[in-house]
């Protein structure tokens, strides 16, 4: 029998709907992917018997249980306190926690609040969780049959601090016999385009089946049981792959580290050791935003209304001069060059269409793509950055 | 006091982190405008046992519960079976249920599925919440001192089901004060300076103090008691406005709309009727990329590497001559530069910091800000892009 883990979130914030809980669904993805079974999910105020009584049930209920939030200096921040009153572990001032609180404020140098020196101070007998993201550290500590974990509620220090440091210690503390999980990475489809495209393959009823769309790419999930034969596991993915085609970016789950869309950009620009230059419009520098760390970016032009929208202008053809206009005075190997038709009102109202045509100009010859995209106004920027890094990308992969 | 509700998801999907929980937020929000307080967030899956136990549970601790999700017409939708057996009603077939039902079927022209004849058994005594927006009928029925509402998972069949058929029907049942929440959202300081700022500050008892931090802003809320009087709110708001000062954008509650940062940032310059040219460095283009849809920013420019870091170099003089030169070749009537001091691997380490000096030059002259920024190469990214949009901000508060 797999181990039983619950999630368990704190803040007023989250039981008030002022946010919306992304933390726990995360957490799930993670800990089921690793052999748990996750049987509850809680969210409470900053409420000290809530938090309390709370803190015991789960202590008899389950095996394992990770919480954020309620980590922070403030006074409604009352998770130590209260996991204090429920085992009966008088906080106790961690020096190590201290300094590197006191340090990540001398880093920036600003003086730090009084107040923070309240995050030093934890249970007694937990392992302090060091955090290089932010001040709060977490914490583990064990009652009753439960395992707890306390990590801050900032979703990005609460992934850091999850991957970085809790996941490891997992295996040593659970008997997990984890599935295996291959997430083929996807652009330039929606899921239920996906779900037709692979509505051929026959898939094993052992094996389970997902979806999940990002902003940025949509995952299509295989989970495989633990004794499923390796070689029908291969089988399978090889057709998935066949079929998706250049749509996947990535595959994770077969050993080799994968990372976002442009992680995956950024490897395949840096092995070929180019520069690119960029002029921007519709993605109004989202594009060069998104590539922040990467070196061969060299340099990013957003300039408003640099068209004229007369009738019957041909925006590919535009594109394709500016494209090689600008390699002239730019010291970089490629140029990519996105431009887009379509009014502002087509652009503000979400209803309505635009239409991008991007260009790519290398060492060999001209590479174009066109796409309409419709949406808010911010998803229409999202996509065109995208869908120019794609152009890119699918010119890497077919010459590289 | 004000009556306490909880809110009740169910389905597997959610603990496994398929799917977030959005519903548990929407709700959250939509009562606690009505005045009741909201002290937990539970999801379960699809687990009998689970689900019986969890609704004993809230019908004594809670006055009132949202419950989403588990209506449908298959197997795993265990709902209206649980809370017969948890509450000893059994289910009983609803006549006017299945003419709904089949109706549904028989509009779209689809023959009806012998499943979805489950969905007319309701609980003995509970009341019928009619569906005209999908098949599953929601119902709701006291236990305890508990009132519970059953409403299906699908968000757009909640949202309607609450807002049409339940909302009116909780002024009859509840005695219910909605108190008024004022959030003063600032940039500029973190939660525990805002804090130690306005510790001088005596806040009433009944008065609620909260923080959230997010990542463009820190807000600060107050939460005032339906009853408190209106000239002591009013004194107290303008205590906080006026210690807060300047590191306030907008302040929510007051009666007008009120947006995000760049939204504010947005109405100030649209109300200037002034246009802006942009130099970024560490931003990247992130700059740009927030003020998609704001018609004056007209131009950026992002450029690797741009200066030579010599030793001794003034990064503020460079930043200032190339904001002058920048105004002769531009249109804009404000030109806005941000430069960077810190090699490569301070920009990349998390643990060390890089200087930021941002020049602002208008009409009336030079304005200009440095700061010490940290973190992970996003989060410089992010509070660069930031702190410039900042240096606006505080020109246009002043002169405006």
């Amino acid at each position: 029998m797999n181990p039983l883990l619950e999630i368990f979130s704190q803040g007023e914030e989250l039981v008030t709907g002022q946010i919306v809980d992304t933390n726990a669904a995360w957490l799930s993805q993670q800990v089921v992917a690793c052999g748990f079974i996750v049987t509850r999910h809680t969210a409470v105020g900053d409420n000290m018997s809530e938090l309390v009584s709370l803190l015991l049930e789960i202590a008899q209920r389950a095996d394992c249980c990770i919480c954020t939030g309620g980590l922070g200096p403030t006074s409604d921040d009352l998770t130590a306190l209260a996991v204090a009153e429920a085992f009966g572990c008088p906080l106790i001032f961690d020096g190590l926690a201290y300094e590197q609180i006191a340090r990540f404020f001398a880093n920036r140098h600003r003086e730090m609040p009084e107040s923070n020196r309240k995050q030093a101070m934890l249970p007694q007998g937990a392992q302090r969780i060091d955090n290089y993201w932010g001040t709060a550290p977490g914490f583990s500590l064990k009652h009753g049959r439960c395992w707890f974990v306390f990590l801050p509620g900032v979703p990005m220090e609460m992934k850091h601090l999850f991957q970085e440091q809790v996941l490891p210690l997992l295996p040593e503390r659970f008997s997990l016999r984890p599935g295996v999980l291959i997430t083929f990475k996807t652009f330039g489809l929606g899921e239920s385009a996906l779900q037709e495209l692979i509505s051929v393959i026959e898939i094993p009823s052992s094996v389970q089946l997902g979806f999940r769309a990002g902003t940025d790419d949509v995952h299509l999930k295989l989970l495989f049981p633990f004794d499923f034969p390796k070689q029908d596991m291969i089988a399978l993915i090889d057709d998935f792959s066949e079929l998706l085609g250049d749509f996947v970016f990535a595959i994770d789950g077969l050993g080799s580290a994968v990372g976002d869309f442009v992680f995956e950009v950024d490897k395949k620009m840096t092995a070929r050791n180019c520069t690119l230059a960029v002029i921007e419009t519709i993605s109004h520098g989202l594009l060069a935003a998104k590539c922040i760390g990467c070196n061969w970016l060299i340099s990013t032009n957003y300039q408003q209304s640099s068209i004229n929208l007369d009738a019957g202008v041909d925006f590919m053809v535009i594109a394709e001069s500016m494209a090689h206009e600008h390699q002239k005075n730019s010291a970089a190997d490629y140029v990519l060059v996105q431009l887009y038709a379509g009014d502002k009102e087509c652009l503000h109202n979400k209803e309505k269409s635009i239409h991008i045509y991007t260009v790519l100009l290398t060492d060999t010859g001209l590479h174009r793509a066109s796409h309409s995209i419709a949406g808010p106004i911010q998803r229409k920027q999202n996509q065109a950055a995208l869908l120019a890094l794609d152009l890119l990308r699918r010119y890497l992969n077919v010459t590289l």
